[in-house]
């Protein structure tokens, strides 16, 4: 089949009519397939269920400097968390704290003390007339969510094969000093799949903010999260690299086991430098007397170390990797060389990233939902729900069934061919 | 032995000779002992290992209302978790959501949010000028800690035999719309151990406050920590009694299972009007994906309904109330009729309330730690750590045990006649 935009009207015209006619046969299946969301299959979880026999009622309930786990206290984490964490990020164990079950609970509590309280003695953010921040697209809608939620002003910066456009990023934080953030998914990026170069690490840890108090949200979300044994990209340890460059509160790093062993009851860690785990400490002593040290306790008495998640995660991969593929494979097979879209084929996180024509991803959600099928709502990846290009599309590949997850590739597939055509007529 | 104060100088000088030789010997007893936290003991916890059993890896993990609770979601906590919290807090299903570990946690939230983004509309409480909360003294210092974290000037309220003065909370929420809140604990006060009557209840949810956003944070810490089976206080439903007096959204109320399983990795609760819960949700919603479902499942899995956690709570009592009395035995031979201090008897909950002759307090907690035995410091069951008078000690008997206890309440006595005497001589 040649490029959609080569077709004269009457081609089109006849496209449409037999696609319409597939598409009418694809509503009567009754399908029901959800790819909305980057959530765990239940064959995912069954792999961690060794985690809930960790800790029994005839276990040892210290961790490894004695503490009694069941009791109150410990707002750090224990010990032998601190260090799985730090293992899992890549970071040193001294710039760890151990939380509950939510890396996102962290990033949100992080915004809201930077709003009341501020950093490093700078003016709190709610007493600000306007505070921004930098959101690389297409991006994670939850991050978006909380800087909403919070009234920051929210501006997109272009996202570029290996990270953020850095020269969109160095010019606006050093101009402005009320951008005082930016959220980064630096590995397998939401949605996007990208990893970030050493040079995009660099050069976001050498950033010359005009802002002071300015802070990178890193969400470290996917740092384990391979498709592959045999290609498994890795990132710089930011902390470090914002420490060489003279930057060492800039950052905030967070990662948790959500994707690892329970998505509702893992174990989440913020990483910062000493003078940010310290200021954060000050707040987190009168917010709480401590995360469950349990459930601390119960992860690393199952994985160990980081070789016990790594081989996890291998277990996991084979669950994931022919939803991946399969959704690969359907687009490929039905919509290479129509330039009506591009797709990507990442290594490892949760979702495939595909762009539509300009003005068609809308239209596209919507025809997959009438066929009984619910992706991500369009415009999800972009600050307020707006795509200015209406052309992006977030597949979550995790939660189908390998079968189901080709069914809804292929219904997928049929649906932007033929509202890609339709947008052709239209013009 | 008569009171101190009729005694002659003569006669003090005698008696501060033989103490400071009984005191000097303590001394040299090499105690370690810590009454300062309300913290459960080891045998306590004990009691509830059976919880780490029931969730395993064979269970069935779906809530009842088919949920997998190992996944993302259910921002309300499960049904049967709802359930059961509604019955420890005697409230309605629907009034309730179940959080994580920490009801401390869902308090400072709380203050959080209405700080940045107030509640029903009114002006979030960071943009005004002044906010003051009521503080029934004396308290608990970690609220106390909460509301001087956030700025919020606070005002003492004496506490009666049953309430805090109602009197003087009617007085003042009426005419300064900048008070914004009170802090209760309605039942078994820390540390005072009294039970709000129901007229002090009645009178808190008629209250006509100037501010429109004046929210009572009642936290029933202990709603079913009694010490004995057959003497056992209830205090009135708060969420019923707001809205029949028509004030359905002036109260937040918190419980949470730290002192029934496990005090690190229990489940906390909030509960509260229909409106109240949505305008929280709102929040929620961007703030977490949801709460550890599996902890509460494995709650209701192991205590099954509001009988089973009575009956634990009876398992322990009997470790709780000889320490109770152990203290109440000690002191009611060592200190009646002295005229030197007086002390509460609670039914339950966690503290011993003990006031010394005024100016005593902070002179007596020093003498203990000079002999081995760490008190809450003096002070701290007031805002800002000051007691005006310097008069109150909490002592919290849970931790150590019974002849521990012993000791320590023997020393204690002793310490408070040795400053006593020293006091009575000074003057």
């Amino acid at each position: 089949m040649e490029k959609y935009m080569m077709l004269s009207k009457d081609e089109l015209r006849e496209l449409e009519s037999s696609l319409t006619e597939e598409y009418a046969k694809a509503q009567q299946m009754g399908l029901k397939l959800d790819m909305s969301r980057g959530k765990p299959s239940p064959a995912q979880l069954d792999i961690a269920m060794g985690i809930l026999d960790a800790v029994n009622s005839s276990s040892d309930i210290k961790s490894e400097d004695g503490v009694d786990c069941r009791n109150y206290g410990g707002l750090d984490g224990i010990p032998e968390a601190r260090h799985l964490m730090a293992d899992v990020m890549d970071v040193s164990y001294e710039n760890v704290i151990v939380y509950g079950n939510s890396s996102l609970n962290i990033m949100y509590d992080t915004i809201s003390r930077l709003m009341l309280e501020g950093t490093g003695g700078n003016t709190p953010w709610c007493k600000l007339d306007k505070v921004k921040f930098l959101c690389p697209v297409p991006g994670y809608d939850r991050h978006f969510a909380i800087t909403q939620h919070f009234g920051i002003d929210m501006i997109t910066v272009p996202m570029n094969e290996d990270g953020p456009d850095m020269d969109t990023v160095e010019r606006l934080v050093s101009s402005d000093d009320s951008i005082k953030g930016i959220w980064c998914v630096p590995k397998f990026s939401n949605p996007g799949g990208c990893v970030y170069s050493d040079e995009v690490v660099r050069r976001m840890a050498a950033l010359r903010p005009a802002a002071k108090d300015f802070r990178i949200m890193w969400d470290n979300a996917y740092a384990l999260h391979y498709l592959y044994e045999d290609n498994q990209p890795q990132i710089l340890d930011i902390i470090s690299e914002c420490e060489k460059a003279g930057n060492p509160d800039m950052v905030y790093e967070f990662a948790s086991t959500s994707k690892i062993s329970f998505a509702g009851a893992g174990i989440a860690a913020l990483a910062a430098s000493k003078a940010n785990i310290a200021e954060v400490k000050k707040a987190l002593t009168i917010q709480t007397i401590g995360y469950d040290k349990l459930n601390q306790l119960r992860h690393v008495r199952y994985y160990k170390n980081k070789d016990g998640i790594m081989k996890h995660m291998m277990k996991q991969a084979e669950v994931l990797r022919p939803k991946f593929e399969a959704v690969e494979e359907v687009l490929d097979r039905e919509l290479s060389g129509l330039g009506i879209g591009t797709w990507t084929k990442p290594l490892g996180g949760y979702f495939i990233s595909f762009n539509a024509m300009p003005g068609c991803a809308k239209a596209i959600v919507a025809k997959c939902k009438e066929a009984g099928m619910v992706l991500t709502g369009a415009g999800a990846t972009y600050p307020y729900g707006q795509d200015p290009s209406d052309s992006n599309i977030r597949i979550a590949p995790s939660f189908p069934t390998v079968s189901d997850m080709r069914k809804a590739a292929e219904l997928f597939a049929l649906c932007v061919k033929l509202v890609s055509v339709e947008k052709l007529l239209s013009e």
